[in-house]
């Protein structure tokens, strides 16, 4: 294995781990518990769910791998806190767009080669990334990474 | 600057922020709120605070850096769950060694060159490490960002 390789698994196998471990929760919740909020006042596990859908769903562009898929998640699941937006998707939506993305993005980063990882992503310019070479694609999934973490903590407080 | 660089910055940026995040919490929580649980029934804000110390702690040794400073927290904050253990450090004690902790491990990994953070942890052999070189040093940075970050999302609902 190149370094290059090592770096790709190590980040990959945590960013899967993560995935895996989320989706094994919302497998075992029921859509009841998915609407309760998960510490008196705070969010609702369906808006943590939501909220993550939106912003993996924007890792496509930023990774050159096309659109968004889901644009409407944005207002309610990340412009808006919980509770602030009329109409949001019911828990069974939610599960089906949440099992659809880990399959299209498993599919789809499954295209980038390691090299393809150490390119620049679509957010930074040439010149910036010629200065700031880490902030590659990689680092795409390392920060996403640690913000499903941070969710996935309080998404398992639920159980 | 080198993959290899650019690589431990990608993760150091992580960790470092992630530290930051929870001591700024730990700074803005009081007393009277870190001995509250997190959400009704689960852990209390100090258990999470002296678990992160005793897991950090467990890195010492994993990346050859010395012995681990605080063996007497494992027992209450890693193999005994929360209100299990009859005498725990208090709030005060906890955030003197959340601090020292900080500072001694930043001055420690500081000391180990890029190339260092490739080679193999503690806790795997030779022969294994030849067939799985991701088990590096760095890697051990990249798990416990992970969780840091897990127990973070947990943390924050406290404030």
């Amino acid at each position: 294995m190149t370094t290059n390789e090592i770096m790709v698994k190590m980040v990959f196998d945590r960013w899967n781990t993560q995935i895996e471990n989320f989706g094994k929760t919302l497998h075992n919740l029921t859509d009841e518990q998915l609407v309760k909020e998960i510490s008196p006042g705070k969010n609702r596990g369906i808006y943590v769910l939501g909220h993550l859908v939106a912003i993996h769903d924007h890792m496509l562009p930023l990774l050159g791998l096309g659109e968004k898929m889901y644009p409407q998640l944005i207002q309610p699941f990340v412009e808006l806190p919980d509770k602030k937006s009329t109409t949001i998707p019911n828990a069974q939506e939610l599960r089906k767009l949440w099992s659809q993305q880990v399959d299209h993005q498993r599919q789809q980063f499954g295209q980038l080669s390691t090299d393809n990882w150490f390119e620049k992503h679509t957010a930074v310019s040439d010149e910036d990334f010629a200065k700031e070479p880490y902030r590659n694609k990689l680092n795409v999934i390392v920060t996403r990474t640690s913000h499903l973490s941070y969710h996935l903590g309080q998404f398992n407080l639920l159980k």
